[in-house]
């Protein structure tokens, strides 16, 4: 396993927006016509059995996504060939001030503020690829002390891996190691400091989670 | 010197905006009351003698900046011991696709692509700390084909650089080899393909260059 140690490895966290119709429109925006995205520094990464921080201040919402590691260099990589740049996955939390991306959002600043304080980017172990032959065929779930907040099929991305791989590629090109965040199904909302989120994922046609994290 | 190869070491480029206020002016911003600061990619590094591209449909405009390398982890870092954070100094562009920028802030979407561009980082080379015993007496320089285009004094940052890293590190750790772009005098505009970047940094009360670039 290679990547094993990918949040030493990544060099890139490049984060998709909006690609579940349902999320989009719980925040009140509009559903987009292509994919966009963000970047979230690597010092964000936080494994188990550290913590989230929630900093002063700021309303702290969880998005439970899936995300996929890179496996060799590639730019204007087409869809079809996306496939074979992908060397594994693993279950992630895209954290977000959401008062702070508000307020970014009004004034026409970056999100990097509200997308990359320490710990926003918590993950979980390696998936190997050969474990989601399908990636649109899972569902991605979250709880906080144990009550569900998240839960939705990874087949509602209205962007598709191959297509986001392609999207961000045509931008920047992609090197080995970086991973990107596919987006967060709805149920988005507050963590308080002293909860305990813990999610997984699992095939659609299954009640056995191929991956689980546990963060307080 | 461990940071000649900073380019390939860097884990994150933070880039500050408005950092001067005639350039804040300049592009019809207010002048900010806090610094703030947005990501850059590190696969938008470019070094000489490879060239700047400029994207099909973009108004890509230069950027002539002082980038620092940081020497050694920190998080939360008093103002009052940011130098000795500080590792070595470069020259830098941050290329900036405004038209997409300007679309970016009127939809309030992250800046993200705008600024992340292959080749949308030109550096020079690394530069000992000690040849900028005090990075507020220098004066950075751009000409486009000659012609004279940015000429502005570090003296004109309205944020420091110490406060700069006290303002980042409060947000995210800053890692070894990490670098920060601090703002850019007025004068920006729009290259096109073909024209070729030459620029510089020297002090005050010289005419001597401490470092020089150029870029087709
Ligand atoms: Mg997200
Ligand atoms: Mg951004
Ligand atoms: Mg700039």
């Amino acid at each position: 396993m290679p990547f094993r140690n990918f949040t030493s490895q990544a060099r890139k966290i490049v984060a998709i927006g909006r690609n579940y119709a349902e999320h989009a429109k719980e925040l009140g925006n509009e559903v987009p016509k292509a994919p966009f995205f963000f970047l979230k520094p690597t010092s964000s990464f936080v494994t188990e059995p550290n913590a989230i921080e929630v900093p002063k201040g700021a309303v702290v919402h969880h998005e439970v996504e899936l995300g996929l590691i890179i496996g060799k260099d590639g730019r204007d990589i087409p869809a079809t060939q996306a496939d074979s740049y992908i060397a594994g996955y693993f279950l992630a939390l895209d954290m977000t001030a959401r008062n702070l991306q508000d307020e970014a959002k009004k004034k026409g600043l970056p999100w990097s503020v509200a997308k990359g304080f320490d710990t926003f980017t918590p993950v979980g172990k390696f998936i190997e690829k050969s474990a989601i032959p399908n990636p649109d065929a899972f569902r991605l779930w979250l709880k906080i002390d144990g009550k569900s907040v998240q839960d939705g099929p990874t087949s509602d991305m209205m962007f598709k891996i191959p297509q986001l791989i392609e999207h961000v590629s045509s931008v920047m090109k992609l090197e080995k190691g970086d991973v990107i965040l596919t987006g967060t199904p709805s149920g988005v909302g507050p963590v308080q400091p002293g909860q305990t989120l813990t999610g997984g994922i699992r095939p659609l046609n299954s009640s056995n989670d191929i991956s689980t994290f546990s963060f307080p």
